[in-house]
């Protein structure tokens, strides 16, 4: 039987890490064939993509740019390590997808929704997770639990006003799919969430 | 006044940079304003695209993965080195652009001409070349010519019917825009080429 596929999202130290590690421990423990990967990234090609889109050094990167090698990135790791997992019957955990996509370059960068699903869509062939959990924390409340930007990360350098439209971008994309993206509280304690992690995962079969 | 731009493509080893070198030589000589530069490349995040696009080791590139790869050079490319030339007056000279997604990615690897020119439509805003010069010599003849494919390029190492699909490809692109794509039969001695190459820059008010 086919894996089933899950994203977590979330602005920048909205407690993703805490609860991906959480989860980790968790299907180890349960002895659940899974795999945990990551966006951008998860494999050779990818990774190497990853580098030129994260390099602080690359900051006259244009929008289009970004937006490209972000689906190019996607396409690969659904590829090289998404798609394999999933048809040995494993449980893909995955740091962001598509909608990191919608919220960073559709609504942050001002792209627009139309350009940034489409190229998408074509790239992945509209293969969407079984379930989206986003981590719902405000970037002003995550800057300060993380005591402010890592100075190498082009993105978190992007500024307040970006990390904001982020946010509110990341509001739009769950609202505009409610049946695939959950919303968890992401202010409430690193085990109150894991524990509604686990009661979403357990509802939709995931687990 | 802004200047013109203009673009080489053909097959491997279809004598581009023969052309280019002596054009090179000439702009020197009458002193004309004017810079060179290339695709997949040309800029700092570009050439980082490119290395990822052309190493041998990366054999596994999904072929979605590749043509976003492309379009996101080429957009990063037109911004930090197409742009400011043109706007400064200066003759920009580009070794392969758009067209070359078109034959490679669209017809040789069967993405299919509506997806990749939407990627790069939206990427490049439409932005084309002034007039295209495509050296037209088949890759039988090509290669015959340099003796065989470099060992250590993805793209010459895919086969001799890969190739057969980029030199139809041109050539169903240079059908499709028979005003800005001119086609130079690539059989003709280097000096009897760049006789033509000149006279149809002159023609088209780009010397």
């Amino acid at each position: 039987m086919r894996g089933k596929f899950i994203t977590f999202e979330g602005c920048d130290g909205s407690g993703k890490s805490t609860q991906l590690r959480l989860l980790s421990n968790y299907l180890t423990e349960q002895k659940i064939p899974h795999i945990f990967t990551r966006e951008p990234g998860g494999g050779k090609i990818s990774e190497a993509i990853r580098e030129i889109l994260l390099s602080g050094k690359n900051m006259e990167m244009t929008d289009e740019c970004e937006a490209l090698l972000y689906a190019a990135s996607r396409v690969q790791h659904l590829s090289d390590r998404v798609e394999p997992a999933l048809a040995e019957g494993k449980l893909v955990i995955c740091d962001r997808y598509v909608d990191s996509s919608l919220a960073y370059q559709a609504y942050a960068r001002g792209l627009g929704d139309a350009f940034v699903r489409q190229i998408n869509d074509f790239a992945l062939k509209n293969y969407l997770p079984d379930v989206t959990i986003f981590i719902d924390l405000s970037p002003e409340e995550a800057f300060r639990r993380k005591h402010g930007a890592d100075q190498n990360d082009r993105l978190e350098l992007a500024g307040a006003d970006f990390h904001d439209r982020v946010y509110a971008g990341y509001k739009e994309v769950a609202k505009a799919e409610p049946n695939r993206v959950v919303c968890v509280d992401g202010k409430q304690t690193p085990n109150a969430i894991f524990e509604e992690v686990l009661r979403i995962l357990k509802d939709r079969n995931c687990l």
